[in-house]
C-alpha cells in the first residue's frame, strides 16, 4: 500500500490531520483554495512538529512529503487514504465527495464532520460504500480519539482498512455502530455548552470560573477513565448498583435547564467573548495551543507509562515501529 | 489557630476530606455511627497515604493524630474547621446542624453536598452566618477543586476563613458567587449523565465506549483548559466571536435528547450495571482506585510542572512549607 494521504480541506482540523500523517511518515496532497492555507497549516504542522515526538520513545519515522495540490482529482490520485475536512455544509460535501469519487471512487473518504450521519454525506455519492465519519478532536495530531461511523452502506471492508490506517498514525478508532446526529462525544459536547450558555447568561459564574469548575475538578477524572468507570468507583464497596441507586431518582427533579435554549444574541456573545479576552487575552493564541499541548503531551505520557488505565489501550505504537525496524 | 478538623460522616467523601487533613498535618476528629466506619475510612487512607506524598516535591509534614468520637459535640469541640458529609437527606442535615451548633456555633461549618443550597441548609439553625457548602469531588484528597458557596446569609469572615484553611490543604477554592441547585460542576455532570443514559438504553453505545469516547478526547482537553478556553483556541486566529458565530445556530436544532428523561427502570440499571461488570469487573474497586490516583498524581504533577496552564494556579504547597519551614 502507497502511503500517501489526501486532505481535503485543510484548516485547523485538516492541517491536524496532515500533520499527523506527515510526522508519522505519511507523504500527504492538501487540496484547499484558500490562499492562506499553506501558511495556516504550517503553523500546524510547527505545533505539531514541537509536541508529537515527545510522546515517543523512539525516533520518529522520517517525515512524509507535503504538497500542495491544486485540483480534488489531483490530491486524491494515488491516495490510500482520503479525510474531507471542509465546512459543515451539506451540499458543499456532496460537491466535494462528487469531485473525489469522480476520480478515486474505490478510496476509503473519511468525513471529519461532527454533525452529518454517514448515510446523510453519502446521499447522491458514486459510492456510498467508501465513505463514512472518522471524526477526530482537535489538536488531531495529539488526541488519540476518532469517532468511526459506518452507515449500513459502508463497506466492511472500508472500515477495517480505515481502522488499521488511523491506528497506524497513532489513533484510537472508535467504531460507532449505529449511526445518530453528532455521533457521540459531540453530543454531549453540547449538554454541556448550552448549560454553560445559561449559567454566563444569568449571571451565576464567568467563562473562568466555569473553566476551573471543569479543569480542576471533573475533568482531571474524565480525562483517565471517562464517565462509568468514574461512577462505578464512587458507588464504592457496593459497586455500580448502589451508584445507580442514589444517582437516579434526581433525574426526575433536574438541576439542569435542559429544556430551554437561550437566546444567543449579540448581547450573549459579547458578554462571553469580552469574559473570554479577560481570561486568557493577555495570550496569543498560538501560546495557548503551545501551552495546551505542552499539557496533552504530558497527561498522554502519563497514561502510556501507566498502562493506558483500566480501558482498553491505544495500540502501541512504538512496539509496532520496533517490530518493523527488527 | 489549632489545626483541628472535625469531619462529620466518614463514607467515601468524609473519608477524602479526613485523608487530606491528616497528610497536611492537621488532626481530625471523626464522628460516624456506622460501625464499619473505621476500617472504610483507614482504606481511604491507605489510598491516600499511598498517591498524595508523590505530589510534593518536599517531604510531607507530619501527619496529624486521628480520632474517632462518639457523639458530634465531642467531635466539633476545639475544632477550626467543621465539615459535613452525611447522607444527601435535608431532614438528616438540619438534624445534624443542630448538634454542631448547640456545642461550636460559630465555628466554619462546610457541607460537601453536591445539590442543596446554603440557603436551604442554613434554614432552622442556630447561627446561619458560620455555614456554607464546601463542595469537594472525590477523590478528595487528590482532586484540587471545591466549590465554595455562600447565601447571604453567611458571614463574609466565614468564607474567608474557609478559604484560608482549604488553600492550606492544597485546594482550590472556586468561590460561586450566587447560589444556585448543585452549583456549578454538578449542573454539567448531570447534563452528560442524562444524555449517557439515553445513549445506553438506546442501544447507541455501551459505558466502556462512551467512557472510551470521553477520556480519548474532549476528557483530556478539559482536564487542561476547561470548555471556554479549549474554544477560544478552536476559532484560531479569529477568535473567541469567530467561535460563536459557528457554533451558536446548531442549538436551535439540538442534537441531544435534552427534554426527554430515559425511565430509570431496572432493566436500564440492570444493563448498564451489567456493562459495567464486563467493562472492568476483572479489577476489585481498590485496583480501580489505585489506577485512577496514579493517573491522577501524573496528571498534577504534569499540571505543576507547567504552572497550572493558562489559567489561575493553586496555591504553591511546596513554596508555603519551604517558607514556615526557613
Amino acid at each position: 500500500m502507497t502511503r500517501t494521504a489526501a486532505i481535503i480541506g485543510g484548516g485547523v482540523i485538516g492541517g491536524g490531520w496532515a500533520a499527523r500523517f506527515l510526522l508519522n511518515g505519511w507523504d500527504v496532497a492538501v487540496f484547499d483554495p484558500d490562499p492562506e492555507a499553506g501558511r495556516k497549516l504550517g503553523e500546524v504542522l510547527d505545533n505539531a512538529r514541537a509536541a508529537l515526538p515527545a510522546l515517543s520513545d523512539m525516533p520518529m519515522p522520517p517525515e512524509g512529503r507535503l504538497r500542495f495540490v491544486d485540483s480534488i482529482a489531483g490530491a486524491v490520485a494515488g491516495a490510500a487514504y482520503i479525510q474531507e475536512s471542509v465546512s459543515e455544509r451539506i451540499a458543499l460535501k456532496h460537491s466535494v465527495y462528487a469531485g473525489i469519487q469522480a476520480a478515486a471512487p474505490d478510496t476509503p473518504l473519511g468525513s471529519s464532520t461532527s454533525g452529518y450521519r454517514p448515510s446523510v454525506l453519502q446521499e447522491e455519492a458514486a459510492n456510498p460504500a467508501s465513505i463514512f465519519v472518522a471524526h477526530p478532536f482537535n489538536p488531531v495530531y495529539l488526541l488519540p480519539l476518532v469517532e468511526l461511523v459506518p452507515s449500513p452502506a459502508t463497506a466492511p471492508e472500508t472500515m477495517e482498512t480505515a481502522k488499521a490506517i488511523l491506528q497506524e498514525i497513532g489513533m484510537f478508532p472508535l467504531h460507532v455502530r449505529k449511526e445518530i446526529d453528532a455521533h457521540i462525544a459531540d453530543r454531549f459536547l453540547e449538554a454541556v455548552w448550552r448549560e454553560a450558555l445559561w449559567m454566563v447568561k444569568d449571571g451565576i459564574a464567568t467563562t473562568e470560573e466555569i473553566d476551573d469548575a471543569i479543569r480542576m475538578g471533573f475533568g482531571l477524572r474524565w480525562a483517565q477513565m471517562g464517565l462509568f468507570e468514574t461512577y462505578r468507583i464512587a458507588g464504592g464497596e457496593a459497586g455500580m448498583r448502589h451508584f445507580l441507586g442514589q444517582f437516579g431518582p434526581c433525574l426526575s427533579e433536574p438541576w439542569t435547564r435542559l429544556t430551554d435554549v437561550p437566546d444567543y444574541d449579540d448581547a450573549l456573545v459579547d458578554l462571553i467573548a469580552g469574559q473570554s479576552d479577560e481570561q486568557s487575552g493577555h495570550h496569543s493564541i498560538r501560546e495557548l495551543e503551545r501551552i495546551r499541548d505542552r499539557n496533552l503531551v504530558g497527561f498522554l505520557k502519563v497514561l502510556k507509562e501507566n498502562g493506558w488505565g483500566a480501558g482498553r489501550v491505544i495500540a502501541d505504537h512504538d512496539a509496532r515501529r520496533a517490530t518493523e525496524g527488527a
